[in-house]
């Protein structure tokens, strides 16, 4: 008789987007003439960007050329953009980290739920709340937790508040934990860190010998030359960061699929015999054994968006989506509502209305102004009361939407 | 303090393929001038068909326009895609499979061993041996091992011995079995499964609740009209059996990735409380949470593969690699080698001459002939005597190698 992986059945019922996405069809099936406008997932709607074009093209026509054919490439991504990668993304900003140190993935969703792959069972884990969903989905499928109780929060992660009341600065845990999610410029707030808030927890990790997982997925979004981009601009956090980054956001890859996660090198944990392990090591394994690569096309794609032309393009996109940010937050402070984020962020996070639920609030936001956003209780228990509007989207899109939410929502 | 997943540790030092790199390179640095030929790792070489890359163009140009450009793919795969396969690889040979049991992804590789992520711990696992490497990795890094030993065999792990003894068709195990990997065209022996072979093997699962993981990564060298392509071919397999399926192997995308799982939604096997739990959801639920979809551009040339010019040119592909087997064949059958597989499969298995273990064939053809090829221990100690022979290479170097071996290889 086969057995399942019984965590799997802890799992809530559905995942936040599908969810939305069953509400929203219900909806467009009941009023088929609804002009429903999506500002729910953080999905780009810009074409990809030209530079990266016309490098798949290129490698498209290499793989019809028996001299420039392609066939496995390395699991860990080919030199040539790993190089790129560490040479533009770190060193340019007095980061020490190879090439050697990066680990070209299809995607930061992938990374974040597969490293743990290469870590013990017995790792005391901390999110911050609200948080993406994906952290708390895979630690619960790889057991690292009880049952979910009514709110949502799964019994043996330890959930660390983010919200107006600090901030949107978590606090430093009380206990001691041993791996930590980050995600700065955050989803789903738009918060976003300075070096001092990351050192303190840099600092908190070394003193803890515990890891930062550093999602930065989002950091194309930071115009303010006072935020860190990476966690590598902090001293010592080579020795205690894994840092997720992706071209999804920056580049519009959300369909082409291109990402990379550093694993320093210094980077150690503890085998149960308390002998040091190289946890780059044990990525490198992980990834030469369940992973192939990314496509040689798709890489070449993300290869240029480190040419001059990919980087002007790069910057033009994610200053049309800071645009959008900005008009969101403005019609809604107009209309009274408390806003967060959508500065050097995507995300605008709006406090909902005294005593309006945030799935109370999707619910009205759809039928009265057809407009779908994301319940700010979808990302953990501390999101309740909170709902989030991404900034991605055409310029009409965001115009008519905030127009119909400013006429159409009753306040 | 954070620990690692020890599993990882029990390891063998080299995944097979590095530690051939490494002896590659060792001796290419000894003999700079050495013309060495690699019939080693199942890497094709050949361009890929026009007609991929011909859709991956207007993919790429889709990217660029507002009115096309692709965002989030559903993870599943996109239904275009998904339903061709259907109807091409499995309805049309008379199975039962519907386009939303089937899971586009980025490799099989990456599958088969994904797939654990959603069975217990519990199950009891067979393997062939020899046997693909990655299916006994996979199983050691989530725990389902001891250690290994001296010869390589990990505790805990059934092995169905698979060498010319039994003609390449491994016994039924002897006690319980819950999970079973077979590959067939076989990686590496090159051998082939009848229906009633495969029959066989449903009947066991059937009447012991197993579930069989059956690799066909290479069905599309099977030629001869007798053998199964699929193990739904097999009355009953719907409920016993994960199909999974490769573009890597039959349209030359081994650096291009695209793959998929078959998960029929009559699959089922039990949660602690012995219930039953459909699969099917299990491995979407895995999937929606940690997949992102493959590339649209990449699905755009897999789907490619199904039009008229796309059966025409992989069916070019596969009968000039089959050419190339044919050649490895005879040549190596004129010296006196005792031949096994190149026959509706890439690889021909070498018995290496009495008393010449794997590895010492290995760096006696290196040495010899500057030829690389695969020894049969690296896949498992019932390969110890064998050597493995792709035939994925241009005619070329096919010959030259051949001719080589011919005359230098000191037998």
């Amino acid at each position: 008789m086969v057995t399942v992986n019984d965590n799997y059945l802890k799992l809530k019922a559905g995942y936040l987007f599908p969810e939305i996405a069953r509400r929203v069809k219900a909806f467009a099936e009941m009023n088929p003439d609804a002009p429903i406008i999506k500002l729910g997932i953080g999905d780009v709607t810009e074409p990809l960007p030209a530079a990266c074009r016309i490098a798949m093209i290129k490698a498209v026509e290499d793989m019809g050329d028996r001299a420039t054919f392609k066939g496995y490439g390395p699991e860990q991504g080919y030199a040539w953009l790993r190089d790129k990668i560490a040479s533009h993304d770190f060193q340019a900003r007095g980061c020490d980290i190879d090439g050697a140190e990066i680990f070209v993935s299809d995607g930061a969703k992938c990374d974040t739920g597969n490293i743990l792959d290469i870590f013990g069972k017995d790792n005391a884990i901390a999110v911050t709340d609200p948080v993406y969903p994906v952290y708390v989905d895979t630690n619960v499928m790889v057991g690292h937790t009880g049952e979910a109780n009514d709110a949502g929060k799964y019994e043996g992660l330890i959930y660390l508040p983010m919200t107006a009341e600090n901030n949107f600065t978590p606090d430093l845990p009380t206990g001691k934990v041993d791996l930590i999610y980050l995600c700065f410029p955050n989803n789903p707030t738009g918060a976003t860190a300075s070096k001092a808030t990351l050192k303190k927890w840099v600092d908190y990790a070394k003193a803890n010998d515990a890891i930062i997982f550093f999602d930065a997925a989002y950091e194309a979004f930071i115009t303010d030359p006072e935020f860190p981009h990476s966690i590598y601009e902090i001293e010592g956090a080579k020795d205690c960061a894994i840092e997720f980054r992706s071209f999804s956001k920056n580049a519009g890859f959300t369909g082409t699929r291109c990402a990379f996660t550093v694993v320093p090198k210094s980077l150690k944990a503890k085998s149960s015999d308390g002998s040091d392990v190289e946890l780059h090591q044990l990525w490198n394994r992980r990834q030469s054994t369940k992973f192939n690569g990314v496509s040689y096309i798709i890489q070449r794609g993300a290869e240029a968006v480190y040419s001059t032309e990919g980087q002007a393009q790069i910057k033009g996109l994610i200053g049309f989506y800071l645009e959008n940010a900005a008009i969101v937050r403005e019609k809604l402070m107009a209309m009274g509502l408390k806003v967060y984020g959508g500065v050097n962020a995507p995300y605008v996070w709006v406090q909902t209305p005294s005593g309006v639920t945030s799935w109370d609030f999707f619910d009205k936001l759809l039928k009265e102004a057809n407009v779908v956003g994301t319940p700010g209780s979808g990302f953990g228990a501390a999101g309740e009361g909170y709902f989030r509007i991404s900034a991605f989207n055409s310029r009409k899109n965001i115009e008519v939407a905030m127009q119909r939410i400013a006429e159409k929502l009753k306040m």
